[in-house]
């Protein structure tokens, strides 16, 4: 198929490039001259203008920063609402409030063009090996004209409902259950507790959960695991950050109540103040843990 | 085997009647004549004297209410560590102070007697199907000579550490994660997200956990889930409260730093300070979507 | 001077008839015709459309609920921005997000039009007795030209700065300050500590605070305070937190850590949904210390 | 009068100056002979031996640590309620749990002796200055019998009632306050909102508090405040997160919520935990704003 595909950032260009190795036909495009570079070195074919990706594409992926990124590529003046034809299927994988989700949906919608939200779970590795999770949100027909297309780059495609909010609400339950596990790790060093033991008890009992079997904290306890390699991500904590930052948008717009959603969310916040935002989500668990530093007595 | 067994509660009395039913000889005791008399009933004998226990006893079990019931039991006038002969092995399937586990365990070890803490995850329901998790701590010599008798009252013995630590990190992490799911469901309700898809979304994504698998709070999703049965218990939320609160006391003499354990247990505290205790812990679902009850508007 | 008046509801009616009080002319207008009513009533003169406000007025007040209230009131068709003259001096009492305020702010001063952001603090009770606190933003000559009016209204006009922000600050330490209170009292209580001799020892140490002299949320203990008539309000907790959902949002916007802040709008969130929005906001001690509802044991 | 003096630390040590520059006569005593050796060279007499204190003293005054210190220096081998003369008043100015405090007193009374609890507000500069605030718990007569004595080294002699307790819960409220305090400067500092005009705000209005008017967390604004001495203390961070998991252990015994005074603690535990139990406390304004140190992006 001929897909443009317009963000080439960590997430974009791998995801184009498993597109391109899937035997579709790529026209990509980024506002930065730097990521138009590194996608050609990748081999993908890039396009100079936003408006050309549409030429002529059966379907259209989006991954951009932030939802202002979003609307301005959509709504915008030359954007893909005014430009694309009828046929054209838009897909936009961007983790975005669900405000301008919505706002991009329905415009879409209004011109006569189908349009899915399909926010990605995975991070920059499942990008590259072609594991992301898609939490897709749209019509049942227009998820079905997109899967396809998204098999190539994720192993599933998660049912139809409100993609990005479902992916908030994934992500906030994600990040309390990781801090919690960071808590548990750092609580049972300081009495002498081992790690691998603690592991072993957790993950055959209650607290059993996925960002323990992945992420845990102590390092050389799970392989692969961030915490190993000093925890280099991974899934940056400032990308965390800013999905809990919507998730909190989210319930305060709902007028729903989230204690520890909300407690998350700021403890997030003091980490990537603290300049680690770079860090793998998982490296929280030094702030926790009260790695030292320099100070008086 | 001959087993003494102190402790004929909601927990204790099905455990017995497990081991009852696996062969062993009980002799068991409670310091209440209705337990006593529900014990009879249930076809275990009784023996009105808690020394009367320890006579001829391969190993004794103990499932007390309270750090303090089992100072009593263990190191009071008449207590198990004076009365026993060493080569009784002594089992402690209480959740209680980690203080307190490691003062029985020390005096009984200065007695020459083999003592293990074993406090158990699975709740009521687990004792009377005797699928009960034991989290153990003790020598790997002690722990391998109580195998064959925990596992007629539970499908896993983990393995040898901090016990009753473990079990404390685990109930933190499991409540702090179960809280998170709440607050993602009541949101969920509130944007119109419907909750079996969120569920299909976060089981198979990072939020994952077994709380969510278990104790899924939205109704009718979770088959045998508490939410169906009007959060009839399952695991009562007083009970969480009061492992919550042990570990907070772990955490707080080993200067560890928990804020969401904290929090998990303060929102626990007002759940139960409203009068819902008795509730399964996933009852407090009702309290952060925020159930209805009278007021000026 | 004639002054234009536009929101007549619990706040802007008692502003308005403080305002005549004080010899101004006053053309008040709102959307609601049942405000219209209750301002004639009060002997105020009513125009019947949001233009004629702007007739012949030295400066117009607007109090309202919202932002986006705010926005259509100044920016919409027929908006204060597009009608008003030059020399007229705008006054928005609102308490709204700090974005809506800097743009409705920005359009007035392309449009050459001065004005002044200044959401007040004292709730209904400070508007009728004409104590109100504004919290002033904007140019120092606005600011100048603004006070005779804000006196007759108010007792204080705060320091020129940014108003919203500064009184969401104030307002996130007041909420904070005001459960913490609650906790201490709740705490109390179940210890046996006398109500007022914790409040004889609070009030001359490091625990002093405005809202401990003014709501103590232990009956009898301070004159006039809210719980002394069962916490009708006052400043209703509903509004409480909306103007904390503002300070979270400017929080998040600005990339800043507010842990407690962001707890308190949780907790404000969880009494409310319970269905006390409308109690004073010191009401939340009934949710602190556990009234009891009905519920199995 | 003869008044023995027991714990010659950095507060001891100051209010036993202004005893002595009160005219009375002292016998001091300390563990530690570097303790003694600073007391000599303060002028004071020591004594070598615990139960010397004791001798034909009117009063005693200790200020010791911790519980484990207060229960040995009056229950202990040679402690003060064995050794004492029954006409001696015992007072205790330690900040402990509320039950030792309980312990210790109830064994006085046993023994026939009167005693008070009086921990104090006002820390190193308070002992120094003789301002200290005394929260005083016992008889009414014991209380007056004290007050002479206080009076030399504080200007406050609270209300009788739960010294402790009372203690506990003013500590947690100013500490939460704090928190929120500096929360709001933060967030000032990041979208520009002059600190002094904010302080002046706050100051005015339902946020105004002690710590705000002596401890304001930006440099500069409020006179003699550590924030203008790189939080040099002042009341040290380490103390106040030793007074939190007091409050907090009161609370969880007494089954009281305090869900902000739990998150409080547990941000102190982060603050230390990184290193910075020395610095003042309202040094955390450093941590919640995020000061920062290295790492990758």
């Amino acid at each position: 198929m001929n897909i443009g595909f317009v963000g080439l950032g960590n997430m974009g260009l791998p995801m184009a490039s498993n597109l391109l190795r899937a035997s579709h036909r790529i026209a990509a495009y980024d506002v930065s001259p730097a990521a138009i570079d590194a996608a050609k070195k990748a081999g993908i074919r890039t396009v100079s203008r936003l408006e050309e990706v549409a030429e002529e594409a059966d379907a259209i992926i989006t991954m951009l920063p932030a939802g202002a990124d979003v609307r301005k590529v959509y709504l915008g003046d030359g954007g893909l609402v005014a430009t694309v034809s009828p046929r054209t299927l838009l897909i936009d994988t961007s983790t975005i409030e669900v405000e301008v989700a919505r706002e991009v949906g329905q415009a879409s919608v209004a011109a006569g063009i189908e349009m899915i939200d399909a926010p990605v779970s995975g991070g920059t590795g499942g990008a590259k090996a072609g594991t992301l999770t898609f939490i897709v949100g749209g019509s049942a027909a227009a998820v079905e004209r997109a899967k396809p297309i998204l098999q190539a780059m994720g192993k599933n495609v998660g049912p139809t409902g409100h993609g990005q909010a479902a992916k908030q609400c994934n992500n906030m339950v994600a990040a309390t259950s990781l801090i919690a596990v960071c808590e548990a790790f750092a609580m049972a060093e300081r009495i002498g507790l081992d790690s691998r033991k603690l592991f072993d008890v957790m993950s055959t009992s209650s607290a059993k959960c996925a960002v323990l079997l992945e992420l845990c904290p102590a390092p050389n306890v799970v392989p692969d695991a961030p915490a190993n390699r000093r925890f280099s991500p991974g899934f940056r904590a400032a990308l965390m950050l800013k999905d809990l930052r919507l998730a909190q948008r989210t319930a305060s717009a709902a007028g729903a109540s989230t204690p520890l959603g909300a407690l998350a969310t700021e403890l997030y916040a003091l980490y990537c103040g603290a300049g680690n935002g770079g860090m793998d989500e998982s490296g929280i668990f030094t702030m926790i843990r009260g790695e030292q530093k320099e100070g008086p007595r």
